[in-house]
């Protein structure tokens, strides 16, 4: 299989650490966001979506948009589970990546940054959306799991939750959010972190990163 | 089970199709986005987040996010199924589905248009972004459906797909967007709207309509 990748990018990112979680070995094709080779013609034949990732199958046939991906995965790779067994703890797993990957991410993705830009914010102001974003989501974050054991979000091992966490919070670090409401967030970081799948799907470990 | 809603709520009227489609009733508790109830203490310990929808169990037990709830819906009640049984088939109508649930509908929600009205940006300005986030996302949407046969996105029954495309729909027409470039989105919206589970999930049917 054949992923299509840019080291920053948060949903590549989370691909990368399903892979890596099941020891599935890819060929990753490096699309540089800030050079805008993401709307190449031959990459939108890909992805007409223009965005990372992209999931090339052997027989050639192309999945995107990373929680699907991640969900294909989950089901045609099983061995370990991203999702739990029991219906009602799998929908708050995916409710907690939801919150992410719909009403964060997106919401605050390059994409949007430079249509802010485009309309005459400078800095301040895209920092300020930024952890205008940041706050809401993750407030709602802390709480889903406030009932919940650890070490990771939903327990262990981990799941689409921590999958999703781990390159939200990055984003936040870059906008300078204040962390410190979301103690539970930052433990189930700290025990992905020490995970050798974990390190190795990060940014700086990729064939592309600067 | 207990749904908490609004009429015109995007990601509410997602899941009042799946259950429509399901014919499951539920009691529905209306909360008024645009007079902030969606805010208040008491619905705050429901969804923290402070969205609709937010679905209630029977034994009190709460799902948010509208994707999730519809995913658990599905499983807990299979018949008629909205995700196709076929991995990859279920997984490209995820695909869909968070193209409208990611990549369009939050970055344009009532939420985010506030936001850019607190940035003294006026109504032009917000039309024309509802305008670049519809453009954006129906051509990645009508790509995916090309090579289905229809009458629904991906041929017959309607799927999560059509459930999240139909609201969609009806945004794109608040910013006057020009829809003649997706034939195939107005097809599977003529099939759905000919079923008797879409019209009664629609807005004006719900009792808190305007």
């Amino acid at each position: 299989m054949r992923l299509h990748s840019y080291f920053r990018s948060s949903a590549a990112w989370r691909v990368r650490i399903a892979l890596a979680l099941k020891g599935i070995e890819v060929e990753q094709i490096a699309h540089h966001l800030l050079r805008e080779e993401q709307h190449a013609p031959d990459y939108l034949k890909v992805n007409p979506q223009g965005q990372v990732p992209a999931l090339e199958l052997e027989d050639g046939r192309v999945l995107t948009q990373s929680l699907a991906i991640i969900e294909w995965l989950d089901e045609t790779h099983p061995e370990p589970k991203l999702l739990p067994h029991d219906a009602f703890e799998r929908a708050r797993v995916r409710v907690f990546a939801q919150v992410i990957a719909c009403d964060m991410h997106p919401v605050q993705n390059l994409r949007v940054l430079n249509r802010l830009r485009s309309m005459n914010h400078g800095k301040d102001d895209v920092i300020a959306w930024g952890q205008w974003v940041i706050r809401n989501g993750f407030t709602a974050c802390e709480s889903l799991v406030a009932d919940q054991p650890g070490p990771f979000c939903f327990g262990a091992p981990p799941s689409l939750a921590d999958i999703c966490l781990i390159p939200m919070l990055t984003n936040a670090r870059r906008y300078h959010s204040d962390l410190a409401p979301y103690p539970r967030l930052l433990a189930a970081e700290e025990a992905c972190n020490a995970m050798p799948a974990f390190q190795r799907a990060a940014p700086a470990a990729q064939p592309d990163a600067e």
